[in-house]
């Protein structure tokens, strides 16, 4: 099968057991976490090979990330090692009207302080056949824009297939800003993640209906804004999930893929949530598990979209459900009996 | 801003981790609670200045209490030390069917044996514009009643504004007891925190429908009950909350505040719980927050009911909420996004 | 109160804190279970006497799965040490979608391996008036379905009541197995617990409907299997639960007793799961403790269910809720008010 | 083997994790303790029937601390329930020159409220051949004087062997209160346990040497100190521990049998300290079972002390070291070699 | 009695439980400390009034490490806030030949980044009557050797006593700019805290002998620095601690104090140690206490090493020993008795 | 540098917190371990590529042992999954008199009833230079002697070093079944790990001295044991260490390594112990590392029994210190300083 090669931020994750706020937790989890990592992290686990790519700090903070991704299986020699820190985050879980609350402590991290030197992408992107980032690394600032448009353009000249998860963040750059820099490197984007939101905040793209009260009108508007994003930028697949947030502790939740023209919706999902941090990335990470492994466009859709339902009923941002997991949920809607 | 000074007992609060039975648990976990000093925190936490008055035992736990209120914002230096001990209770989380069980252990108490001579109310109230008190304190035995009258005649004298809670607590005195001395105190208090249930118990006082069926015929006898409570003690404000217990996991929640004649009543709200101890407690602290910030009564009812929503998503009796967050929920009824 | 003899194999059970996977873990909690175990403390937890009869490794694990049924006061002095080791199970938790996940490592366990002569019946079951085993014993291997029926032949001669309760596990033994064996052993057995799907599985008993899509429907396929594991068995009652699984967090529940050619139904019930396991367990339990205080149907019933639902709110596989808590449920549908 | 009972006062003890204070504890784990039901653990630990016998509140408490000992294996259905409360005790571990820290919340406990009449002592001591009890009981206050009393005179008539460990407790009685009840009620012991300390604050007994400068002089004291108890009360048996507090962490620990005009010593030991609570009542109850066991009074004083020395390294109060583990450390001094 | 204001970083501690590693621990252990905060904290511990001046970001992380402070009494509302992050330091603790390990990840703290005119020197120092700083506050780079020197002009200008500890530490700065730095500012100090080493380090300043090998050399080493220190910088007070580090397990312990030509010893502790960080911050702190109180130098000294002795016994980097713990370990060694 | 290959079983341990009893434990720490996967880590630790080559079970106890060696760096792709079970052990650890007790449940375990035909060793060894097994390994049962024979072969043929740690286990087989097998197995080992007592009960060598009085008849005997050794097994290394057991807490420790006629001594050690399991297998895996970095003997000897010592101040079975650790202990015997 093929090899995926991820490039991005991971950081440590640190969170109070079970609701406690951080003003009272006597003590934090501690995690590992980022876009690209979980996704990688989803990739391994679905038995792909896949690199994670980043800068870490020399220090046992930075060797404990790298091991806690080796753990689940992801390759971890193309790390470049240097910088000053890792960065951090923070995370108080929410419930019914309370919010999950994200406190990232993550300026100044190595990563973001990296060299177009450090990555000899070339060399990294040897024998891969995909490559995923997100609209979070460029946004790191420093050198990471122009990091990432080498990784994309030795992707172009290896044939390698780039997918993108805008995942815009407004707490780290603009929408102009945002909007600038995704317009350029999307160009050499395959295969788009992007919701309505993040297309109007980014790109500018509107989907069909204003009003968005009716699921069906926000289900069009889903599927023209990935017709919007594949016409402008020629990305081969767009796809999106569809996130309805009841409260912090139910969620509704389906998917979208565009491509040649049609749109393919997964089954809807309701579900109660153990931890929704990396639910997107595992979204992605199934995404590029189906697709590589030639799933039909209705196939990898359900398979995504159940991917990460699941996730967002497991501990940390890692999704660790298995490929059967996720076929017994599509098949019969697991409820709930015990598997002995 | 104006000074609050609340008066009541602190105890500790021992509970198991999650949903473990006292009969099964390994261990206990730590706080400290009580009627006034959880309004305490929660008015602290608003960014007011609030003293918490009792009885603390000279010992490490007395010690503890104090340290755990000051480290919330609470002035705790106007605490007399001495008697026996603290008072202790423990708490089974409640589930579905299964209810909150709550084991008291605080007779003999340091301020269930207080002296009048213990508090220098004069001293004490010197430059406070709020007084706090709860119907638990008079029930707690010894010379408490006629503490709280001394410092009411106090508050009289001070022209400092009186609210009261009459949370009427059976397993501390009947209601004949209750009735008696409530309504004697309750001449001195301008604010008054009472429900339907306890204006039957304490008071005698009976809404207009006999049939609670409807949530319209509810809402109405909780006006009614606010109407002859206000019209028999004089009191200003007459205020409640609506409690409706779907389960021990699903509660709904609703708020009233009736001044003028006229009520007012907060948006409806029904969540999951996480801890429902100090529920009331954190609606009595934003009630006074409001009223002392000058909100009027239909803000001032929202602010509260909305604070003490939030307080049901918080481990402990104490609502760490801020006021951003209780806006927040106002405004948009927040629907659980991830706050980053 | 007369005394019950139990029969079985307890087992540690092994789970991680709240919804951590095994992957994940850093710890697992300790706790010791088995389907006539549990029932056996929810017996001694509703006050009889009661016996729970296994053999036990000579080790530390044997020791402290004895102890930890005299904690919940459950006799164990007519164990039998020896053998190799005590079985294990690891539990994940379930939550919405995802399921609970149970992991058997109980082959070769001291039990399994028991011999025909380490248990004197005769002297076992002297002075008892219950015997109370389930279908995962004779499936346990070894000489286990000789063991029973040496318990079962000995029951008849004392004249006590034998329970069964069914619980087929297809990981133990296949349907013909568990068919042959247990065609036999309900000759003896006057209170058969055993639901639809069982009944088809072993016994090849099948309800009316073919066709499960209404309540009805479902509660008429019940009554007609146990009236025909009545008729052919000659068991005096024949009782069941039906479950319905809405999620792994969420799940309907009811009870039905047959007896004498009248189906009595409990109230139907929906909760939220703490943890399932155990369930059923603390329905036999219940039951038989109903049945030996000489309870009418109705009431046997309705107790056995109420029971076995709180029994979902509890931590572990015992069922630690006293008579109180149960009627209480009962009585009035316990709507989570706080017990102070 | 013959019975032994064990009457007095059962705890909750409540203790921070590690070396926390309870100024900072998140948490406190939980175990049941007190000084004669830590004999009665170590004396079932041994094999040997034995009852505790107390007052329990009819709580949840109550009900968790006969629990407890129930599943060390101590007899508890003849303790008497009622009273208001559980008495608590907080514990602090010390290290180093930092001193172990108790805290006691034990006053108007059901035990210390008990009535004469709440004990029938006829009833109670029924088949039993030893009675054990601490100088702590009858320092309870309330008629526990008497109870005891009541006790004795029964033990005498039925000819059963009486031990008492002196244990005076300054914050519970004076010297002169203690010194006037233990002289009389010294009259009915068979068995006491008395270090040098004790005899001078209690009984105005002094050892030989002023200067306890050598280990000489103490032994030697020791041994003056029994003869003359012995001579005084005509105890058949009196025993004690020498414990020399190097630090919180490290103590050194031996002890000393005297009957017929001979004193016995065992071995010295020095160790290292996991918790030095229920040290004392360990010897004890190894050395009921030792003379319970006809062991010679040499053998009875090594296996008592190597006992309570394991003691010493085991959490909580109880000593949960087997036979085995004691003769083991007697026989080679055990050097810490893993047991595989 | 006199009011003590410190100035300096106060920073997240997160460290595993026990002896795990970085690399293997599941959880981290918050604290808040840093080593005038932790100095403070001692102060308000001996009932002291203090403030912590420093300057915190502006979320929860900065508003917990203020309340963590507000509990153990410091006055924190001369805190001022903004800039981008709170400092952030790893500990693993050593044991026997592993040396306790500390991971700073401090740069770009909101107080590293703080301006000269975020502190009013004039208004905070109002009424001080000590001001308290280390070595590391100057190193932190920034405006920070700006602000010392304001604070320590306005301090000399209300004859305020100004404490200094040395504290050198290589990571944050060189020698060269240490020595320059604190060659000016000592001008400023009254009471200076320095060892050997850091006067080798920092000032140039050597001891009498080269060889160490003898106790004596070692305390005429410390007591001739102390001197030269006295007469180069005009300080009135100069104290040292003189650490043995046997292993990180076990440590030697004793303080002297120089004043008017003269050097005062006190008592040799060795310990075991539960937590040695903070171990200097709190000789500093008992050192200010004593010498506000009005103690002798030799009553000074003995103070101040006796409590940082106990110090090193409990968790984290505050001394929460009292001034009777102290007392009693100066009075008899305290040989490790239980304090009922 | 070249790459190892380790052969064993893996366990899953489980130990309780602290000193906690298995009696009183209410959870358990979960790792990994087994004396070639401890020596794997410890060699993947110091940078060296290394296999573990065992059998696991299909299960998530099997994944997860595979992703903890994965997560410590050691290559787990040549791992065989089938069989029933994951071997088990648990552990309490041990203090001053209480000795550590190791529990195995281990029987049936995948390993052992491995088959030959499993491991195609000409392909697992492609590349290796060095091949590590202990005595543990062919004492598993079933054709686990055969497989290891099958393994040696070819490593002779492939001209692999093997090396050996004897490790006589004898809960597995008889002093006679180890001795005739490690026999055979030795003629093929080129460095032979094996102590005084090993020789005597397995090959029945003897040292020089009956009496080990001194410490240098230890050291003598140790020489002359590995001369034997070397002599008549053709071994060119081996090597010892020599534990001295003052208690469960404290340990005394040195190594010697016996090459071309000539013994080479460590430096002498004495530790507290944290966790001693797997301190001879980090003692395996330092002195692996150190021949293949081509250190000399005496370089080896210290660097093995340094990195061995401080194995025995860290949590579960794994070493986790570094080359830089392990040279700075040996270089300054580190005193306990603070590493910031």
């Amino acid at each position: 099968m093929s090899r995926v090669v991820t490039f991005g931020e991971i950081m440590m994750r640190l969170n109070p057991d079970g609701y406690m706020e951080l003003l009272q937790a006597p003590s934090l989890n501690i995690s590992f976490a980022g876009g690209e990592a979980n996704a990688a992290v989803s990739i391994a686990n679905f038995g792909m090979d896949v690199d994670f790519v980043t800068k870490l700090p020399e220090n046992v903070l930075g060797k404990r990330a790298a091991m806690e991704l080796r753990k689940y299986g992801v390759e971890v020699n193309k790390i470049v090692y240097g910088g000053p820190r890792l960065g951090t985050y923070f995370v108080e879980k929410g419930v019914s009207q309370r919010p999950v609350k994200v406190l990232y402590d993550r300026q100044n991290s190595s990563i973001s302080l990296a060299k177009r030197s450090d990555f000899d992408w070339e060399k990294i992107l040897e024998g891969a056949s995909w490559f995923h980032f997100t609209g979070i690394t460029p946004a790191l600032g420093g050198e990471c824009v122009e990091i990432c448009k080498d990784a994309l353009k030795v992707c172009k000249k290896k044939n390698i297939t780039v997918c993108c998860d805008i995942n815009y963040r407004e707490k780290l750059w603009t929408k102009e800003a945002a909007g600038k820099v995704m317009t350029e490197l999307l160009k050499y984007v395959d295969v788009c993640l992007i919701n309505e939101g993040q297309a109007k905040d980014v790109l500018g793209i509107h989907g069909k209906y204003e009003d968005e009260g009716t699921e069906e009108h926000r289900k069009e508007n889903c599927r023209s804004v990935a017709e919007q994003v594949a016409d402008r930028f020629g990305c081969k697949i767009v796809a999106a999930t569809l996130r309805t947030s009841i409260s912090a502790s139910v969620n509704g939740w389906s998917g979208m893929l565009y491509t040649n023209g049609e749109a393919y919706y997964s089954a809807d999902y309701k579900f109660e949530i153990v931890d929704r941090l990396g639910g997107g990335d595992s979204f992605a990470g199934a995404l590029i598990y189906s697709l590589a492994s030639g799933y039909d466009p209705k196939k990898t859709i359900e398979f995504a979209t159940a991917a990460s339902c699941l996730k967002h009923t497991i501990e940390y941002d890692y999704n660790l459900s298995t490929i059967e997991d996720v076929n017994l949920l599509i098949q019969n809607g697991n409820k709930g009996f015990v598997q002995r």
